[in-house]
This record gives C-alpha cells, sequence and structure tokens, in this order.
C-alpha cells in the first residue's frame, strides 16, 4: 500500500497531475491554422448555428464527459475539497480514454449547496456529451442527480450506479458459484450512503420493466445507527424511501442482529468491523463483500476462516476486486454511442450483467473481470449501448 | 476564402471536432492504475487536503486554462449560441496547447446574464490556473471580467487585450517605419465595442504606473451612431467613461468628421465602410489597420491607392495579420510560470513590446510576425512573466 502511495505522490509532484489536452491535428502551417480556426472555423460555426444538432458531428461534444465533484465525500476521506479531489477525477478522465476512447474532463468546484452544484453544471453542459457525478456526499448526491436526469445528456453519479453495477455482477456470479439463488437470498447492506442505496435499487430491479432475474428474499440495510427499520425515528427522507422495498422481515437493533442468518454481507462501510465469529453467525457459506477502503471491513483471510464461501474487496491487491473502472468506461461508451439521453435504470443492469458474462466460469478468486483485460469497456458499452435501444432513450440526446 | 471554408468542414466532420484528451502515462498494468488511480491516489489527495498549494504541483491546475464562452459574440457571426461558439474555443484550446504548451479546456455555456456567468466561472475555477474568456459581447463583458478579477487566477477577455497587445505592437512598428510620433497621431477607433475600448486604454497606459512611452495625441472612438462625444446622449455608461480619456478635440460627428486629418484608423467594425476617398482625407501617410473579418473595413489595396503608408487587417491572407493568437498562447504561458493573480495592464504592455520586438527591422508587409514563426509565444511568456515580478503579482495566485 504505502509502496502506491509513494510511488504516486513522486508521479504526480514529476509530472504536474496525469491529465493533459491534444490536438487532433498538427497546426504546423499557416494553412493548418486557417482550416482550424479562422477564418475556415467560421463555416463549421455558422453550420452549428443554422442546425445546433450539427454539434453532436463537428466538435468535442458527443465525445466528451465532465467529471464533476465538489470534493465533499473523497474516497474514505470525506469532505476534504475540490483541489485534493482534483487528483481522483484527473485518474477517472484518463481511465475515460484509455480504456473507452471517451474524452474526460476534470471539473471540481467551488460549490457546496446542491442547488449551486446543479446550476453550474446545467450551464457547463453545452460542452459536453454527458456528466459523471463523482464523489459527491449523500444525500445530497441524490438531489443533484435527480434535478440533473432532465438535461438532455445522461448525468451519472458513479459512487452510486458504478459501485452497484460492479457489485452486482459479482454477486451473480457469487452465487452461480456457490450454486444459490437470490430468490433465497438475504442481503444485509452495511452503510446507507451513496452506493448502499444505488445498490439496494439495482439488486431489487427498481425501474426496470420487466427485471428478468429473481429478487432477493429480503435486504437489511445499515446506517451508522443501526438497521434500517420501521421504528426508526431519527431516518432521513431518502432512508425512509428505501425502506419502501427493503426490510421485510422487520429486523431491528444492530449488525450482530441484520447478520444472524443472513446470507450475503456487502459492507460499504468503515474498516475492520467484522471478525470471523460475526460471519460464523450468518447462514452456511455466507458471500462477503467487503469494500471499506483501504481496510476492508473484514480481511478476506479472516472472513474465509469464519466459513465465508467467496469474498471480494475494493482492493488491487485481493483476487474480486470491486472496482468502478469495471463499468464507467464502458457506460459512457455505449450511451453516448447511443446518443442515449440518460442511463437507465435498464442500460445499469445491461452493464452488471455483462460484467458477469466476462467470467463465464466463476471461481471463488475469480467472480469479477479486471479492469485491465481485454475488452471489458467494449463489451460494457455494447451491452449498454443495446439495452438504451431497449429503453427507447437512443437517439433522444438533446442539445438545449 | 471558402477553400477553408470547405476543409475547415470536413475536417470538423471528419474528427468530430479536433481537442482531445490524453492521460501522461500509459495505463497498461495493475500497478500503473494502482499509482495512477486508487490506492495510490489517495496519498495525491491526502497532501493536497493538509495542503493545499500542493495542487499547484500536483495536479494539472496549474498548466490549465479554461476557454470560457456564452457565445454572444462569435467571430463576426454575432450571438449564435454555447454550441456555435464551441469549435472556437476548441481552436483556440489547441493553439494554446500547440504554441505555448498551456492546456486549453473549452467550456461553453447555457448562461446569458452576467452575474449567471460569473457565478459559474468562480464555481469552476479550483480546477484551472487560469480563465480565457472568449467571445462574450459588450458591455457585459466588461462587467464580467471586472467581477473576476480578485478570484485568486487571471482571467483575460482575449477579445479585448489580446486584439490591443498585438494591434499596439503593429503600430508601433509601423511608426518606426514612417518615422511617426506617437504623441503627434490621432487616432480614430471605429467601433467601441470589446476590443475598441482596450485598444484606447492601453494606447493610452491606463492603469500603468510609468508608461515608458508617449501617448497619442488624441484617440477618437465611435461607435455605430458615429463620434463618441460629450454632446451624446445616448452612450452607456462605459462608453462615457472612454470619454474620460478620449476625443479631448471634441470632435463631434460621423466617421468622415473623425477622420479628417487623422494619422492613424483603427477599425474594428464591418466590412467595406471606407473608400480610398476617405482615407484621402486623412493626414498625409495615415496608418490603416482595418480588422473587420472576412472582409475588412477597406482592402489594403484601395487603402494604399487612398495614400496609405502601411495596412494591416485581420487576414492571414494579406501581410501584417493582427491575430491574437500572437498573444494569449504566450501571455497564459507567462502568467502561469509566474504563478501570476492576474494579469495586469503592464503584463499587457510587455507582451506588446515584446511581439513589436520580434520585427526589429519593420517593412511595410511585415510590421508583425506570424503566429507560426519561431519562439514569438516563448519571447512573449517571457515578457510577461518578468512584468509579473515587476508588478509584484507574481507567485500570488491563490486557492480559495
Amino acid at each position: 500500500m504505502s509502496e502506491f502511495y509513494t510511488l504516486s505522490l513522486d508521479l504526480h509532484r514529476h509530472t504536474s497531475g496525469k491529465w493533459e489536452i491534444k490536438s487532433k491535428f498538427p497546426l504546423e502551417t499557416q494553412k493548418d491554422l486557417s482550416v482550424a480556426y479562422t477564418p475556415g472555423v467560421a463555416a463549421v460555426s455558422k453550420k452549428i448555428a443554422g442546425e445546433r444538432n450539427e454539434a453532436w458531428q463537428l466538435t468535442m461534444k458527443g465525445n466528451t464527459v465532465a467529471v464533476v465533484s465538489d470534493g465533499s465525500a473523497v474516497l474514505g476521506l470525506g469532505d476534504i475539497g475540490p483541489y485534493a479531489a482534483l487528483p481522483v477525477m484527473e485518474g477517472k478522465a484518463i481511465i475515460l480514454k484509455t480504456f473507452a476512447g471517451v474524452d474526460g474532463v476534470p471539473i471540481v468546484l467551488d460549490a457546496t449547496e446542491p442547488e449551486d452544484i446543479i446550476r453550474v453544471v446545467k450551464a457547463i453542459a453545452p460542452t459536453f456529451g454527458g456528466i459523471n457525478l463523482e464523489d459527491i456526499k449523500a444525500p445530497k448526491c441524490f438531489e443533484i442527480e435527480d434535478a440533473l436526469q432532465n438535461i438532455g445528456i445522461p448525468v451519472f453519479h458513479d459512487d452510486q450506479h458504478g459501485t452497484a453495477i460492479v457489485l452486482m455482477a459479482g454477486l451473480l456470479n457469487a452465487l452461480t458459484l456457490t450454486g444459490k439463488k437470490l430468490s433465497e437470498m438475504t442481503v444485509v447492506i452495511n452503510g446507507a450512503g451513496a452506493a448502499g442505496a444505488a445498490v439496494a435499487k439495482l439488486l431489487l430491479g427498481i425501474g426496470i420493466h420487466n427485471f428478468p432475474i429473481d429478487r432477493p428474499k429480503d435486504i437489511i440495510m445499515l446506517d451508522t445507527k443501526g438497521v434500517i427499520s420501521e421504528d426508526r425515528n431519527d431516518l432521513h427522507p431518502y432512508k425512509r424511501e428505501l425502506l419502501k422495498y427493503t426490510n421485510r422481515s422487520g429486523v431491528r437493533g444492530g449488525l450482530k442482529e441484520a447478520l444472524t442468518g443472513a446470507d450475503v454481507f456487502i459492507g460499504l462501510s468503515a474498516g475492520g468491523i467484522l471478525n470471523r465469529h460475526d460471519i460464523a453467525h450468518m447462514a452456511k457459506d455466507p458471500i462477503i463483500f467487503a469494500l471499506a477502503n483501504p481496510v476492508p471491513e473484514i480481511m478476506p483471510e479472516e472472513a474465509y476462516l469464519g466459513g465465508a464461501s467467496v469474498v471480494g474487496t475494493g482492493r488491487s491487491d485481493f483476487p474480486n476486486q470491486v472496482n468502478n473502472a469495471l463499468a464507467f468506461p464502458g457506460i459512457f461508451r455505449g450511451a453516448l454511442d447511443a446518443k442515449a439521453s440518460t442511463i437507465t435504470p435498464g442500460m445499469k443492469l445491461a452493464a452488471a450483467f455483462a460484467l458477469s458474462s466476462l467470467v463465464p466460469s466463476p471461481m471463488p478468486e475469480r467472480i469479477l473481470p479486471r479492469p485491465l483485460e481485454e475488452g471489458v469497456a467494449e463489451i460494457v458499452a455494447k451491452a449498454v449501448y443495446q439495452a438504451a435501444f431497449d429503453d427507447g432513450v437512443a437517439g433522444k440526446a438533446l442539445l438545449f
């Protein structure tokens, strides 16, 4: 770990970050300038002024995605502000480009109120073909994403949906591996922030017409105060909303109560909160996703000692890494190629299925592909592209 | 001309614009990912969270400039909106990179009110080391630029100052060539928009302590209604402000009255408004800058027939092109390298002097360098860098 820290600091210091721009063609002669810039460019501007949809073909817009953050929930570091968030956004931007050919543009904001962030994203939207919201804390991330669903281009909060998609892909393969059925599973999600809510909704197929698979038997969610249950009178409206489709069994109490007899544990919380004895109270051969970073809720070795059948983490140095980089590059590639106006729940599900299909024969140490494997983004993109057509949002991206 | 139009349209259509991003290093191995992104990047974010000034060295910020437009005054095409403005902003962005190594990022805005544009630029400022305002119409461009002078990073409206700087460089060399003295010159500026006001202020050294050269004898400015004079009761406050330092001789009337006996004509207006007979009313051997695009106020050949000694235009297919690309790349390079908090009038003057020095022996067909000549941006950058120190703004760029 600390090896990567030192290398990363050195690298960023040496090159002043990792993101730069590039001209698509050389400006070497006066003619080059006259074609790329004035007077030639006037013809391009005129063309778009006459028919603004030409901007998709004649400008950078159709292939460019803003990676927007206010720095309020960066990695596991919390609310560290826009400057400290910038290296992470640069990372996402170059991953978009390297994995999927999408031009990512980091935009970190000196803005904290949801209405200010919404206003800024709407204002800069003409430049971009999509908006990747990133590292914005709950609950404001929900309000912001909701308010931006009708701006004509896809807006996708990766902390919510990227995590949910990759996790679902991993869970589906873990079930195949262990011969279990989702409809018989009680899933415990520890952490009701941005990712937790999205995981629950995707597993339950909320917003998906003709959800093609069984839903889990039950999902029990917890926040820092314990199980999210009807008797709680301290719940934020978005958590109360979650009760509409979770905790049907009416569990109350803390993590111990939730885990008793549960089949799947999904940790989106804090490091080191579980040990092998906690796992032992779960149903037989439980599936464990311990995604806290850098220290997981339980280390894989410890989880296996407690009887886990499969363990995934957020870390690249263990098998089964739930890494958002598996999803967001292909999702934006597919959405841009389809000229989708939005990223529907169906497109997210398609991405999860595509990712799980990349591991046709799951093994305990391999329920997910690695981000650098050949074809990951392409296969996700293809599935998302097709789903955009199925859901009727392809070709609907709009210029306002 | 139409050759460039066709080529430019074809080019933009073929490549979907001319701007893209690039990763500064390959993401080929799991280790690359762990260093550039998680977990390694957490160390960089933490470092900046502890000491935010580290962002200058550890991120893209210090080398990146937003090219911001609302599309309200694009080329000679007027208020064509953000989408049609985007190809022009892409052009400026790749010129910044190609000429001066500065990473330009086009940001076109769905915002028209000055306060909205100001708010958005302030909000996105943490991402950037400078802001190049572009193609924003007068008078709102003045209000916007003024309001953004204290955001900690340089904000530069190129239509105003870029034009003023290059024009001043050309004028200084034209005076050398013709053996005239600026202090004896009456300068007529036809057009009182963004560029006109900036040209007047720079020639008069407004805001420059110890202006090192003589000021023109007088500057007469005109808008579409005629000479800007005390008797006008239809003047916008910013035009009234111009009367503080222009038209000391109290000229009234139209272009004909203004030109009579004048030494220099600077056209920032509309094509074809002058002919040789108009020029003949000026003082002997007048200096003509006819910058309307694509059709100049008077064609060079016609101006020479009227007695002009030197003629500059905005066009690349005539000699003496007043091209902003001579100035803005070097200006941002110098300002970023100096970590300047703002671009002072002194830095603009230094840029003008540097540009004029690039043509040590002016000739009628060469009073300005060409943008693609070796070393233009470097020499401008060096002068601007030095002037930032002289003016006490170097090292003062701030993170809020």
